[in-house]
């Protein structure tokens, strides 16, 4: 075993490096973090506003989710893996029904459960792509030659069809997914790609409300560009047969755009058929405010596809009618997901709706968006551009360097934060993240600014 | 919502179609399944030969694994999903060694933990690009231009580097791997791909020992293609990164080649500096009575990645030294796996090594192939091509349709079989699966093709 050895367990030895640990900021007690406290092995407390990359939905060893693994009924779940698309359990379809039909976004009457964000955009963008072309060809039933040269990755087979995605968009790291990613250049070096279209994401000037006029003209410019782009690729044959975005662009920088941004996107793909998959890998589940970010929108037709998974626990997609392939196993896999995570999540559902966690969000969000708005006023050499839905908030630091001290800084004050885009922090509480929680983590944030 | 109502739970009612169900085989008693045995809704237990897709290890309800549930010192990995790669829980790297390093192939020192067999492949896929890449420009460092087009899928940042995957090969679903995959037009009809060289993969004929003349010139013929597609495809600058090769095909219809064959195939990539990626997906973890299948082929250097998933109840990959990343994120998603699923397989390890399943393996493989060698011997009508090693065997049914009717029959007479290829039965117990189920599996089938 080559490389150094490092403390990787709270034994008095130091481990063989089995994995690559250059990402890991330190190991955790989980049994022992509870709510929005995470434990790590010295015993150190911190409130935690990142939850694992924003995927805690109701903080640490949450009593309803205790129950569910102590359940004997659940037991055969836990320790048998089905395949879900071929022997499902007894109660699969009450689960879906209780858990993810029961947060379904307005429109959406179908689900495929996948087992994480990566499969669940790859998945959609396939059922994008079959849809698009069973349209083309105004039919389901494939030529010969479709069928031949579909094996040997060869035109019209596999059509040489493309996705639109936008620059600063994350949607994933497996080769569709990436293709479709355009954040940090580490994430896609040296791994081939698909020449697709990128169009610009609005580049904002925060807070919004204070520069709607700018705002408008520089969303219409990309929109413009966006529309261009879908007509020019059509055009040469490399139909665009989808558009993939976030409602708010999480991994890239928390960039925002206006609702009325998405609501003029949605009105292009329509007019150019391509379908509008919504990704709310990290935007769903409820830190907005609403369980679902581009609910904020106002739509009635909001998106044809939308994918989450993080804090939804399990991955998957909801899917309009008409996505819904039409022959058995062209969307599949072994597993189509893991059953135990249904199980959670829908107990993870019904404490979000007891717990009136949604409004919590709310609550929670305008404590700590005013706060950064006060630390932003109060730093104004060191902080910008607060902004935020709900607790799905973000402020960025003067540059790269300055910013990973201070996330370093808040760490050895007792607070967990986590960055994105270039420079900026990205607040990630739970659902249980109350007022006080706010409080408590402004004033720690102070304190770690002031030290800068 | 749209579509048919079906019978989806016990209730007496019908129920919604919220997912596709078209390849629904039968709903399942998770928690009354024990052992071998899998028992549907209707209380009918039946004899499972195909394990959910050959990812059930030691059978349904093994008490080891229970027992893993019932600790209450596990709760916590249960209930909060950490991100392994940046908070890993304390125990982390110990459930590696004693989980996937104490089985980690000859000459691996390193494994990658992932979630499925598709993000083992995509992953194991960049990290072969990343290595190549490397390699080419001699140095980890990336020019700025390498930099700024990795961002938006051009060259130089997306090279155009291609992997050579084989006719028949399964790899998986997800855009990259299905660029490797080619079995059904269904799986990827429709779906834009890459532009790689395929190779062909020897068509053998059975039992190989009795035929090894002619199956020799087969395997030259198919090397001799292999290498002059590396060859070819570098000269045209579309150099060919690795060669990916499960040392079975399974899905696509469980394919042999010769140990000599993957021996020699093993050289061309290493005279031509290629990866070479074994895909133990399917393979991995005992059933061909070695822990993994390509272990077989005797030697001391087989490969330079090994993925792995299904009966391994996580993904990933075990690696070389050199293809670990040079820098952090480079190869990295939210959760890198399920830390749940790594306490479960340390258990799994300890029974197949205290049960000495692995020779069980071998013992009921012997009584299941000589037994189906005696079926086509009967029935040399419909049975051909009876093949396999350890309990990893399969038959070839005379066309598709019979073998449709009866993998019907023999699961009304109570026996789980699944398919492959166009015509092939693939048998998968779990590695629990004695002498006397073998016999009674052989029986049963015998049935079942006597009512043909
Ligand atoms: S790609 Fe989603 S779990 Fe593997």
């Amino acid at each position: 075993i080559s490389g150094p050895l490092y403390r990787c367990c709270p034994g008095e030895h130091l481990c063989p490096p089995l994995q690559s640990v250059v990402q890991v900021n330190f190991f955790c007690d989980y049994e022992e973090s509870k709510g929005n406290y995470l434990v790590d092995v010295d015993g150190n407390r911190m409130l935690d506003v990142y939850t694992q990359i924003a995927s805690i939905p109701i903080g640490y060893n949450h009593p309803a989710l205790t129950k569910v693994m102590t359940d004997p009924k659940n037991m055969g779940t836990f320790v048998n893996r089905p395949a879900l698309g071929m022997m499902p359990p007894e109660q699969f379809s009450e689960k879906l029904v209780n858990g993810l039909m029961a947060v379904a976004p307005k429109g959406f009457s179908r689900v495929q459960t996948m087992a994480c964000g990566s499969c669940s955009n790859e998945n959609a963008y396939k059922a994008i792509f079959i849809w698009y072309r069973n349209k083309m060809r105004g039919t389901p039933e494939p030529t010969p030659e479709e069928v031949r040269t579909s094996v040997i990755n060869q035109v019209p087979g596999c059509p040489d069809l493309t996705l639109l995605s936008f620059m600063g968009g994350f949607h994933g790291r497996t080769l569709g997914c990436l293709a479709t990613t355009h954040t940090k250049a580490i994430q896609k070096l040296d791994v081939p790609s698909f020449d697709w279209p990128i169009a610009p994401f609005p580049q904002l000037r925060y807070p919004l409300d204070q520069f709607e006029r700018e705002n408008a003209r520089e969303e219409a410019r990309c929109l413009e560009e966006a529309e261009d782009l879908i007509v020019k690729w059509n055009q040469k044959g490399r139909h665009v047969a989808g558009v993939v975005i976030e409602p708010i662009q999480a991994e890239g920088g928390d960039n925002h755009a206006s609702f009325d941004f998405y609501r003029k996107l949605r009105g292009i793909t329509k007019k150019h058929g391509c379908a509008f998959l919504v990704d709310e890998v990290q935007t769903g589940g409820g830190s907005t405010g609403k369980f679902w970010a581009h609910a904020h929108w106002g739509l009635d037709d909001p998106a044809d596809i939308v994918s989450f998974s993080k804090k939804m626990l399990t991955g998957g997609y909801y899917q309009k009618d008409s996505f819904q392939p039409d022959k058995p196993f062209r969307i599949f896999n072994t597993w189509l997901g893991d059953h135990t995570k249904n199980l959670l999540l829908t107990e993870v559902i019904k404490v979000i709706k007891t717990e009136n966690l949604l409004d919590q969000a709310k609550r929670s969000g305008k404590v700590m968006l005013e706060g950064l708005y006060d630390l932003q006023d109060k730093y104004p050499h060191l902080l910008s551009k607060a902004r935020g839905i709900g607790t799905f908030c973000a402020i960025d630091v003067k540059d790269e360097d300055t910013r990973n001290l201070l996330l370093l800084k808040a760490r050895n004050k007792g607070v967990v934060l986590g960055g994105c885009g270039t420079q900026s922090i990205r607040f990630r509480p739970a659902l249980v993240f109350k007022e006080h929680h706010a409080h408590l983590f402004l004033d720690i944030f102070n304190d770690a600014i002031a030290e800068l």
